[in-house]
């Protein structure tokens, strides 16, 4: 991510000065600290920065509402972490791996309640940007509980359908992003229609990311793939890929499908199996397609933006990488 | 709670309709109505409106904030109730016993969140309330931190004092209350001196009060209490009882008492033996006499206040029932 690697150290700073002034008690800010300092690519509150850029030359003044929403977004992965049972996050244990579940939840609600915290440097765009807050967040917990659902429902429930399945990838990952370019774009002064079509564009891109997540897992090139290939497969995760290719597989087709996924394996049969189902259901094609649409109403949209091309720039750039990304 | 009774019908209704607008996925908002709903004496949104009512007629302006306190009061029992494994709360299972501990997180989370949306509605008054509500909000997690701080260390520690016990139960409980009498007498419009003699009040009778209830656990009256007598004893609690009859007691009679809270048990001859030791450190006097200087101050408080003695009844009356509360 070069496009958003310059704002990188200016929010490490800008967070790091904050949780200085936080201290008793250490059982529970340590672990607030840990995964607030413990990096990750701080792409939310990157995106905050550029969009206010895009607006204004003095978007330092979106620094609050950034850190808000970037600690917002690592309340919801301690959270997270806990009810996926998930061991390791950015290469360190889990802080309830490295806590326990009791503190892992109180300094969970801590985050959430610094990233509100964070807000109030933001007096004046306080009554403009906290309904977008709330409403994002509510819909991130909306979101995690229809993935909840989704992995608990059968793969034959009506419930596990392509609509279904986007509309929580929709919730879980895409709103938090669109609400951060909003939220920029609303600092910077923006229109109201321009903040709007920030929101769709970060609504766009971060659905087409979480497809390309489920490609890659699948289809990767495990030389370039930060994780092991077909670790959705050997988890029966509930994954576009299986959801478009339940639509397309005949009967005795998708009777083996759900036979192979009744088994918790990462064994390579399984995994060569399973992916000859897709193949002939011709997923990956379906999805390439999906996330080809989305992208290009996010290109399609920056265009549309009244401002310089140059200001587009970044964003443009910002797009491209994450498009053409392989991890 | 006569005072406060006429309150509860308009908070109960006025939450009601608000939830009524929240409904999918029911997996996450279930839980938050079961919560929401469950009544409760709703103490925390009839302190900020009757705080409201001292300073303005204009009182209903304070529903707004009433519901937010009321509402992260409720997200902080959610999850509490998981961190303690308690089980039933006001007479009916707690979240995480009737769905589970990933359904109670969560939909805690969201409660909190909903605390913050209601906020939204008192547009004229965010700026001002916002970081009350956060600062306490932090401080009621930190109480909690300390909670299981005290909860693990053992008797002999030097962290299991006074003072420490005085600060926790400040931070988990009467900081909250403080905030409501707070916030009610900024939105009706209270002097910044009133408003912080009103913080003052909350504190001390939040103090007060839960320093009665250590107290009643030990000594009450079993036909008036509402649960059985000697619940902290057998769980071996470290209250106040405990941590100042440690101060009082001889080499000897410490080393009994420390024996009697290694055993895990309801037995009568537990209770009378503790009770005993209790009696011969002269704990009740003690306590007693912290609590009256913490009422007595919130009366002192009141007194000074600059209002008319009729704006003063209601909170006084309050104070009044909370002392001489028997459960």
């Amino acid at each position: 991510m070069h496009s958003i690697q310059h704002y990188q150290d200016l929010i490490n700073a800008e967070l790091n000065c904050r949780l200085e002034r936080i201290d008793e008690p250490k059982g529970l800010y340590e672990p607030c600290k840990y995964i607030l300092r413990n990096g990750g690519k701080r792409v939310r509150a990157s995106l905050v920065m550029l969009a206010a850029k895009m607006f204004s030359p003095r978007y330092e003044r979106a620094i609050p509402v950034a850190l808000a929403f970037e600690t917002f977004h690592n309340f919801t992965l301690i959270h997270d972490d806990i009810m996926d049972e998930a061991l390791i996050r950015r290469n360190q244990p889990c802080v309830h791996v490295k806590w326990n579940t009791n503190t892992a939840i109180l300094s969970g609600d801590a985050v959430m309640i610094l990233a509100y915290t964070f807000f109030e440097e933001a007096r004046e765009y306080i009554t403009a940007i906290l309904p977008l807050l709330n409403k994002t967040a509510l819909e991130v917990c909306e979101g995690q509980q229809y993935d909840i659902d989704l992995e608990q429902a059968l793969l034959t429930d009506a419930l596990t359908n392509e609509a279904m399945y986007i509309r929580m990838i929709e919730l879980k990952t895409s709103v938090l992003l669109a609400a951060c370019l909003k939220a920029g774009a609303v600092v910077g002064g923006a229109s109201a229609s321009d903040a709007d079509k920030l929101y769709e564009i970060g609504r766009n891109i971060g659905i087409a990311f979480q497809l390309q997540d489920d490609i890659l897992d699948t289809y990767g090139n495990v030389e370039t793939f930060g994780k092991k290939i077909g670790g959705d497969i050997a988890e029966n995760k509930k994954t576009y890929l299986v959801i478009a290719a339940l639509q397309n597989l005949n009967e005795g087709d998708t009777q083996e499908l759900m036979r192979l996924y009744a088994q918790k394996t990462d064994s390579a049969e399984k995994y060569t199996a399973v992916r000859a189902l897709f193949d002939k259901a011709q997923v990956l094609e379906k999805a390439n397609a999906t996330m080809n649409v989305l992208y290009e109403k996010a290109y399609t949209i920056l265009d549309s933006l009244s401002l310089a091309e140059v200001k587009k720039t970044e964003l443009r750039t910002f797009i491209d990488e994450l498009r053409t990304r392989e991890l």
